[in-house]
This record gives C-alpha cells, sequence and structure tokens, in this order.
C-alpha cells in the first residue's frame, strides 16, 4: 500500500529505517530485524532505543506532512515522550507510524505507534514537541 | 576517573557505546562521535536517537546499581521522558549518566543527563520509570 | 448523549467536575467555568492545575471502564504527561475524554483530550500510566 | 527560613496555595492540608490534580527567578511531566519546589520536587517546558 522511499539520515540507514510514502497525513516507517538491533542477546527483542530512534524519525517526517508546514522552517525536537507497551516480537519487522495533529507558530505536537501488525496492538507508544523557527534565527534549544 | 567496562547488548556495541565502571551511584556510559550516528549530515550532529538509546542504557544500569535493587529480578522500561536541551557537538564525545532515585516494589524511578563537558551543561535530560518483576512472574509491560 | 452522574472525590467537588455516564469506552467529564479555577485574572483563563486533575480524573475512570479491569483491584497514578496546545476559553465549560488502550497485569496505559467544542481542537492532550494490584498487597507507588 | 508572600491566582488561593520567598534560585510552595483537596476520602490522601497544579505553579515561580528571564516575556506551560512516587500524608502539608536549570531564547526547562520531611524522600517529581515570547508575539501554545 505505500512505497519505500529513500531514507537520508546517516543513523537512519546504519538502523535500516525505510520510510514509506504513505499517501495519508500519517508518516510510516518499517525497521526490518537485524541483529545489531537486538537489546537483549538472550531473548532476541529489540533495543529499546531502536524503537524510540524509530519513533523521533516518524514524528518529524509527520511534521514535515502537515500542510501548515513551511519548508523553509527549522525543526527540532523539543521532548518526547515513550511508553514501552510489550517487547517487540524477535525476527519480526517494526512498523512505525506518526502524526502530528496540531502545529502552532512555533510548536508542532506529534503522536506516533510502534507495532507489528495492528496500530491498536501497539509494541509502544510516543507523544512529542517540535520546535519550529526560521532559518535566520536558529533555535537554540533541539537535537536536530 | 572510571574504567571501560565490557558492554553486552548488540545495539549497544552497534552504537559503540562504552560502560564505565563508576564508583558512585550514578551509572556512567560514553559514546564515542561516529558517522553512522548522525542525524543530519550537513551539521554533523548526532541522532536523537542515539541520545534516547544511551540514556535508557544508562538508566536501567542505574537500576541495577541501586542497593534495593535484586539481581534475581527482570526489569523492562515502563517509559522514558527526554528532553532535547540543545544539539550535541559535532565531533564531541558524549557523556551519559543516571541514577536512580527512588525504588519501590514493582517501579524504579530514574533520571539521566547527556553532556559533553559538564552535567550542568546538557544535551539532553531524561526522566523514566522500570517495571520490576519476579523471573517466575514475567512482566507483560516493557521493552526488554 | 451523556448523562451527569454522583461525583465522589472532594476535590473533583470542589473544582466542580461533573461525571457522564459515557455510553461509550471514554470516559468523559465536564468542568463548569468558576472564578475559582482561574489562573491568570486578568485573562480568565482556567489554571493549567484544573485541567491536569480533570485529565487525571477522566484518566483513572477511563482504566475502570475497561473489560479487563478487576473492580478489586487497587489503581494508583504512576506518571502523567499533559501537553497544553493552547488556553482554554474563559466562561467556556471545559469536556475532558479519556480512554484505557491497553491494560496488562500490572499496569494500565490512557491517553485522555480536554476541549471545548472538538475533541479534534484540544486544549490539552494527556498519556498517563496506571500501577494495578491486589487489596492484600497495597502498592507503594502511586498518588492515590 | 522562607518567608510567605502574596499569591495571586483565584485557582492557587482556592488551593490555599502559599508562595514562599525563597532566597535560592529554587521556587518554593506550601500547600496545607485541606478536606477539599482530598481525592480519596477513605483515606484522605490529597487528590494528584493538586500536586500537579502546586507543582505547575512552582516550576513557572522558578522561571520568573532565573537570572536570564526577562520580565516583559510572555511565559506559558508548554508541557509537564508528573511521576507520582508515593502516596501524600494526609494531614501533612505538601512543600513543592522548583529549579529552572536551563533558560534559551524560547524555552525554560524546569524542574520541581514534591515532599512533606525532605525532597530526597519525594511524593512526586515533575519536569515540564515553557514556552517564552515576546508581548507583542503572544504564544497560541500555553496553559495560562
Amino acid at each position: 500500500m505505500t512505497e519505500p522511499v529513500q531514507m537520508q539520515s546517516p543513523h537512519g540507514e546504519a538502523l535500516g529505517i525505510v520510510t514509506h510514502d504513505n499517501p495519508t497525513p500519517r508518516a510510516r516507517l518499517t525497521v526490518p530485524y537485524a541483529e545489531h538491533l537486538v537489546g537483549d542477546p538472550d531473548s532476541g527483542v529489540l533495543h529499546g532505543g531502536v524503537i524510540t530512534a524509530a519513533l523521533d524519525n516518524a514524528s518529524g517526517q509527520a511534521v514535515r506532512k502537515h500542510p501548515s508546514w513551511d519548508t523553509e522552517q527549522m525543526m527540532a525536537t523539543l521532548d518526547l515522550r515513550i511508553d514501552y507497551i510489550k517487547p517487540a516480537t524477535p525476527h519480526a519487522e517494526l512498523v512505525v507510524e506518526a502524526e502530528c495533529y496540531k502545529i502552532t507558530r512555533n510548536v508542532a505536537f506529534v503522536r506516533g505507534v510502534a507495532f507489528h501488525d495492528s496500530a491498536d496492538d501497539p509494541v509502544a507508544t510516543s507523544v512529542g514537541t517540535f520546535m519550529l523557527g526560521t532559518r535566520s534565527t536558529p533555535r537554540e534549544a533541539g537535537s536536530r
């Protein structure tokens, strides 16, 4: 239903994150299972940091998909909260979706979900805020 | 002041995270700068997900260092909030410290900080909660 | 569409919170505007703490409405994150809804929204986790 | 050690919050125990919303005490996370302290703690971010 597009962040590539060209307002990524993403070698469960990185990525992409977003703007993650609902299933691909549900002049509000089969049976959920700014007045706050 | 010790998580190794044997109750990690950890190739700034993964790692280690923690217990990240204060400095090593400031029968409360030179000038801060449980009654919730 | 029911918490009564008997899985409260709930006397805008208290209340009620919830269980708020999207409108009633989207043996995960006219135009949103336990083994963690 | 000063918010007055003129950079409030603040009439434990309102208040005051804060600026709570560590003790006064540990051009970062006897034995802890702006360009986001 969605077609893979190029991923540009070096760390996103190292994680193997694939961005999909989702026709809805939601951003959609997939993370194929790989040994170097494992947090617990006994169980083979993905590291929480992988899930968080993918949720952070998807959240940023959701802001860029919002109709009110000006492509000249700078954007920086201000804060992110992740709730870990259940362990990721070993050897299963992780799907991550996010939507920007509100954008003001300075702040974008985003929620995300990571899952295998259905967003209604999540591995993790997230909420985050992103600072927006002009390139001539770069933000001090932010992670990128 | 602190001596590097072996890192066991495959994803931690892929990120190049080094665990230090800190004599204080705080857990201490370092993340040497590397190209595959970059979020923005133009600026060379680390990906937010790297910082989050390191804060999550350090937070878990802080729980294991707490005197009330029973080594037979299972532990799982329940939730984590990251505040991104300023971009990481390109080419600089990231230092991450965490402390478990309260542990109850079921939950451990942890705060963390990521920085270059001083914890008083943070790149990011975190708070998180971890579920604790017995091996015979494994948690359903959690990321590991 | 929903019929007011009795509110039992003294602080909920002091705030004037009205619980509605919503036929859906979502809990629904309303907070009629009142002078003693104001945070900024110049603008007449509600205090953020009122919004948070109502979101906390609605979140707890959402857990109690979940089909997996055992009425014999104890419940305690473990943590709550509130995002404030826009100021509440002075003199307008606040509506607060919450849903428990996942429940495990020990933890319930809840999201909430506060608004005037439509949940799609929120004043604030929330996510929270609640600890569940048996009455014979009361939790140490928790706010009630 | 600290002397009570006038409290100006109507809701703060309704809660009975007392602001203290703390000589340190930390803001300090107290909330005397009162029946209308109770969440659970069986136990007499304070409602979580009271603790949150007090932490939100103290956090805002901590921003105003920061040397980099321009008194002409507008301020609005952007988001707040509360961790509830243990129930408040019935009939005991609640003490709430907060410090603004970092301020950038647009955002202030604050942490807070609520306790009875010692900040090292907390009832609840908080982290929050506050948007800063000029009066001529008021924020859209925010709770006050």
